[in-house]
């Protein structure tokens, strides 16, 4: 997420935006369950940045982001707080808040790739690096909000990371122009998600009844 | 927490009861839940110590205290276990524990900023250490105890943790003598908790109804 | 759980054996709420390899076993799948699997000892450690499950993992033929484990009934 070269400025500022728009959404889960003031700006940046955090933290990567760029937390933070004055209007624009945390979850995606290629990873862990940066920020929110995680109960959201993220690790492997390459990953991952969302396609549930004896 | 220089004898004893209290408070939360034994001794343990472990490890800042010194282990399970003994008097006593708390909020606090403050961290990361070494164990005994975490619905809580940190990082600042703002920063921060919970002061709360369609 | 040194073929695969399992009983566990399989998939990896995951961070312990040997993660989430396909086999089988999660904890206690061990941890540390490994991914499995942690709350589980790592220990002390005192203590912890399962033996409960005012 924030490991992007300067070149990328495109992304630069789309990740800061997907950032806060994450924040925003996570600010009206905790208006659904009455949270006060403090608990709405604390949900907001966990959610946004808990997933490069857990990254960071299980690759032993550090300082963290938000560590070393405390302006991270007054984005996010300050993101949520602004939702509780605005909730009617981010509440209408449930739309494009789809649309932008979408761009987050490609955006993140290819981030947490990048993190994990430049502490020499493994293909692989490239790529659950990538979906670790993209999904966990909202399976932290759903955790503090006492919900059984969305991230495993429905909608392609870990699928588009692991597809991006393959996608985006071959460059790697290939060594092609990174530009080129970045934004064709983006353009599949973010049309991908659309799509998913659109379409209500749904990964197959596993349901299991029969009672323990 | 543990952070506190050898001549703060006051506050590490202080440190030392706050610790066993909040183990204690915890433990009559797992009886609740009817938990076992073990389960007692664990969320004693995770709730006092888990703050500043927290901390610690978003801050790559190793040994843990317990791990280097497995003392505090000792003191919170055996605090926790206690209880179980004497769970009526712990319970007729809450106004006391309610102190404790207070006094262990506002020490933590203080230690957590002093540990971000030897790791060079910045002015924000110093008041955000410390509110995470003195609020996060709370939050940590919510999610295992499988309720919204307590943190982000009602009380000055994290509320207090901020103000006692913003005012004593300004004595990193001010380069006053450590003493007498250690001291000042305790009274403040215990009164301004006191005082919350005596006139039942709130955040307000930010509650958003409308169902997402 | 992975820090066995390669004489110890038989651990090894013994403890390959219990990781497939913990991740196939957790995709049951996902199965009974519903998740899909991309959920499935994930509660199977953090519950099997979540223990260690959580000691080496907290040891500070880098890089995890799973980002340096990514079959781990295959290996859990392909067990996890395969349980999509035959639930009804190893739901029936759930005496063996009831073993086999058994053998894990004993293994897994093990190798978290070891663990602490190498990096020169206190032996109340080394204890703490296995049982962490032996332990905590089953917490993580009920807070994702959005259930009070079953081991807060019954049998002799974490009191198992504790008295094994207290008897692998005492060899670290003694200093006696590391095999012999292996073997023995995977007997010992085996036996007790299996034993606390036939014959129900449970933790007592603390049960506290009485509302705060």
């Amino acid at each position: 997420m924030w490991a992007l070269p300067p070149t990328d400025t495109v992304l630069q500022v789309l990740s800061l935006v997907a950032l806060a728009a994450q924040a925003m959404s996570a600010a009206l889960a905790a208006g659904r369950r009455r949270m006060d003031w403090v608990g709405v700006c604390f949900l907001g940046c966990i959610t946004a940045l808990g997933g490069g955090t857990i990254r960071d933290v299980l690759l032993g990567h550090y300082p963290l982001l938000w560590v070393e760029n405390p302006f991270y937390l007054a984005l996010t933070a300050g993101s949520a707080f602004a939702t509780i004055l605005i909730a009617r209007a981010v509440h209408r624009l449930s739309v494009a808040f789809l649309v932008l945390d979408a761009i987050g979850l490609v955006v993140f995606t290819m981030a947490g790739c990048d993190v994990a290629w430049q502490v020499n990873a493994s293909l692989p862990i490239v790529i659950v690096s990538g979906m670790i940066t993209g999904c966990a920020g909202g399976v932290l929110r759903d955790i503090l909000c006492n919900d059984v995680p969305l991230l495993f109960r429905s909608e392609l959201y870990a699928s588009v990371s692991v597809v991006t993220g393959l996608f985006y690790a071959t460059a790697f492997g290939l060594k092609l122009t990174d530009d080129v390459w970045t934004v064709l990953t983006f353009v599949l991952g973010l049309s991908f998600r659309l799509l998913a969302i659109r379409y209500k396609w749904e990964m197959p549930k596993f349901v299991f009844n029969e009672d323990r004896k």
